[in-house]
């Protein structure tokens, strides 16, 4: 069987799982780390955060306690955002604009049969608009509030306890200064 | 340049095209005059038809002047009902169930982990609802009656002499009883 691929796609449904993480977190994390914490693949999930960081959703420091943090208030980061930030703006319906292909119009084609939006057109981009109001009205902070309601605070604890060991992990991974390779 | 195929695609305007021609229509016509008469391929259409037969959108008959008409009034044939038919029941958005993944579960995951539905998904539906919600609120009577307000009478009586020439030339092409092969 051919798996048809869904028009909002792993990617999206893995960048707002590990985007989560970041709601109320002051601690930079990397994809990798993110990646790991929610158990899907890293090479996968570091093909999604470069998208999220053009789009201005998350902002990038560098350093050893470097990573990625929300750039807005999770409130300001609606699904709309993020799928459009992952998937780019891909329509719900490609238009071939068939309507001007009748085989009564011959060689000159009546200008009535292709003036403006085709009437079925028209019907697919309401319906798409009704799917991005939806999708825009659900925002990070609300999924995370409506989580917060059914984790109990010992999730909260032990997710930050791991975000610590990664972190505090990263800086005794350095190499000390006076045996740093050269730049 | 890899085209991703749109969530509704050409199959389903290529569909809703032909459908078109079966409003206000008492002849029944075949899926490849259908194709002809929109100028689009016969052996694509053919694969669409039996799909709309199936749903019970149109009827088929058999016969020299058999074909497909449509099974219902045509108020009463949403676009969600042709969509549904030609595409099948395909979600936007195919859940993983990534929720369960998360590192400090360990090999115990908790029971509200995965209790009901995520709430990612779940904003999913939503979307995915008001698509169809939109998509049950257009039929084949309101598009065709929206065209109607745009074409010139004569373009109806094109159509129709169109139809008319390919269903005599049918009958033309009929075998004499005399001649005809034994069945």
């Amino acid at each position: 069987m051919v798996r048809v691929m869904a028009h909002i796609t792993t990617s999206v449904e893995y960048g707002i799982h590990c985007l989560l993480f970041l709601v109320g977190n002051d601690k930079a994390m990397s994809s990798r780390d993110l990646a790991e914490l929610q158990g899907i693949s890293p090479s996968f999930l570091a093909k999604i955060f470069p998208k999220l960081e053009k789009a201005g959703i998350v902002a990038a420091s560098e350093g050893v306690r470097g990573g990625y943090r929300l750039a807005r208030e999770p409130d300001e980061i609606s699904f709309l955002d993020i799928v459009d930030a992952i998937e780019g703006r891909k329509p719900l319906f490609d238009c071939q604009e068939v309507r001007g292909r009748c085989a009564v119009f011959g060689e000159a084609k009546p200008k009535w049969a292709t003036a403006g939006i085709c009437g079925i057109h028209a019907a697919m981009i309401r319906a798409e608009r009704a799917m991005r109001d939806s999708l825009a009205s659900v925002t990070l902070a609300s999924i995370a509030s409506d989580f917060g309601k059914v984790a109990p605070a010992s999730f909260f604890e032990d997710v930050g306890g791991w975000m610590g060991d990664r972190l505090s992990g990263r800086t005794a991974r350095m190499p000390r200064p006076d045996k740093a390779a050269p730049p």
